[in-house]
């Protein structure tokens, strides 16, 4: 497929801003007659074709913010949304979720179809599937049409847009040190397959932690899960004959999975074995024992990224210098843990 | 304001079909003209607006499903949402996500946003403030457009419209009755405020299964919640002196914190008192003891939902025999319950 040339192309190649390069096409008079002319030539020797909806942008706000996660039976993506709402809210603004179901199909199909006039800006989250595909074009167009995107925690590193993560390398390791903290010498991973960015970044927390206190990486205590239906299987032998003695696990459906197995071989928690679980869900509020957690502050990160969006959606002048934000984590301390 | 004459008012005036008032307003030959010129004399009499998006639904398809739900932290919606993604990705279509937040002005801005040409109808479930105001002219002049709209779970038996729900009463009513069959006799009842209808129902199948096996009823025993932050303040007393034996809990987070409570008192379930919670969610799968529990199939709800939407969407003839289809629930047993 030929690429059209777009909007920021032109804008690139002339030196000078997208606004000017679409309100040339548009014959605006705000324009110099030079610059216009100028602009207008290139795109006739490019074939530029105008988007529509890119071009009456500036002028027919929807206001309203599309948000495409990878699925919605998920504490955290549900507690961002909740964040993104509260300030849209605020602001005006109506909230639009589309889920890609961790499909690049789907999420391609998403975006275009809520670029298609639906919306001013997007905040997305990416589907697994486009982690894996490494494939972003569909992200790169909405923005080349003018469209500002906020990325927030799966996010892509190629991709020029503003982006809200956390420190998931940071987070782990300071989960692993305070087992370490509390005597852990034998501190099971538990995570999921690696080609999420943030599974690979929490794996890395956990080796540099241990690696900083001098415990040596068993790989037999790390087990990567696929599919929570049969993860017992996967836990279960970690169980036996005093193999560790702590649990870091990246979700807390994993950590409570994994309690409940400790119980019912007679191990005590938190006095024979403490678990940590990535992700502040409704699950670690109410199992028993409660289990202490990474919080990723899914709310302020949905704040966050609202703030960012609408801030550049309101901002008249282009600004071409794009913000990672680093949301703070923090330990939420409960009775999985000694201390 | 003055309301507006709808495509619908002037078919039923003209006892012609929807789709011949479209087509005639916009000068069909597929219409005969004696009736064309009837249908625009009375049109311009009633001083008809057309809305435009009313009249090239027919043609311009968005083949887009719009969802408004109350919340999406909740399990129950989200397993419901899974439900038409799944029959939507079947048959082609795209499911956009909007949340009224419990808000009756959020619902009517989210309905308005996307029945402007985003989608071909709607799946709904009413926000708690609509319940309560009891005003549904928002569906009503949506449906009036042309776009149909399927109620699911919380709905409104004054708009004429298809509508998929649970026997909340009968659901109740079975899982009280089988309360009664493990010989429990001081049944307390664990639920919301009234004004969400499902709320009230499950309260009238609680009601209706004592009476109907003896046992009379105790007002102590029926404990209101309004907000999940204090509710263990009101549980706690019902776990006084031998109080009860049993407990129904309209959702499964007050079933947890009941279970909790109970057991800090050294009450053993289900040795000494049985728990059943109304929506199986995950906290009932992972919660110690696993909660029994009772399934609203939101999945199912889903998928039917959409079914019938789509069928809706897909018919050329126009149907005004609206259906109400109620979904099986069933007893998910647990170790809440002794048997």
């Amino acid at each position: 497929m030929k690429r059209k040339v777009t909007l920021k192309q032109i804008a690139k190649e002339l030196d000078v801003s997208i606004s000017t390069v679409s309100k040339s096409l548009k014959n605006s008079s705000e324009i110099s007659e030079d610059t216009r002319l100028k602009v207008q030539a290139f795109a006739k020797l490019y074939n530029y074709k105008p988007n529509n909806i890119a071009l009456s942008l500036k002028n027919r706000k929807t206001k309203t913010i599309g948000i495409i996660i990878p699925e919605i039976v998920h504490h955290f993506f549900a507690t961002v949304i909740s964040g993104i709402e509260q300030v849209a809210n605020e602001q005006g603004y109506n909230v639009i979720v589309c889920l890609s179901d961790e499909s690049f199909d789907k999420e391609v199909i998403n975006l275009e179809m809520l670029a298609n006039g639906s919306t001013d800006g997007f905040i997305m989250s990416l589907s697994k599937e486009t982690q894996q595909k490494k494939d972003f074009h569909h992200l790169q167009e909405v923005i080349n049409q003018g469209m500002p995107i906020v990325m927030f925690d799966r996010i892509a590193n190629e991709i020029l847009t503003d982006k809200v993560i956390i420190d998931d390398s940071l987070a782990a390791y300071q989960a692993v040190s305070f087992l370490i903290e509390e005597k852990r010498k034998k501190i099971a991973l538990i995570t999921t397959v690696d080609y999420v960015s943030v599974g690979k970044l929490r794996t890395d927390g956990y080796l540099k932690a241990l690696e900083d206190n001098a415990i040596e990486i068993n790989n037999d205590l790390i087990v990567k899960i696929e599919d929570i239906e049969n993860c017992s299987n996967i836990i279960d032998p970690l169980l036996n004959e005093n193999k560790i003695d702590a649990i870091f696990a990246v979700n807390e459906l994993f950590a409570v999975v994994a309690i409940k197995a400790a119980l019912k071989k007679g191990i005590k928690i938190p006095e024979d074995m403490s678990v940590i679980a990535f992700t502040d869900g409704i699950i670690s509020k109410f199992s028993t024992p409660t289990i202490t957690t990474v919080s990723q502050n899914g709310v302020k990160m949905g704040r966050k990224a609202a703030e960012m969006l609408i801030e550049r959606l309101e901002n008249e002048e282009e600004d071409e210098r794009y913000r990672t934000e680093v949301i703070e984590t923090n330990l939420i301390k409960r009775e999985s843990t000694k201390t």
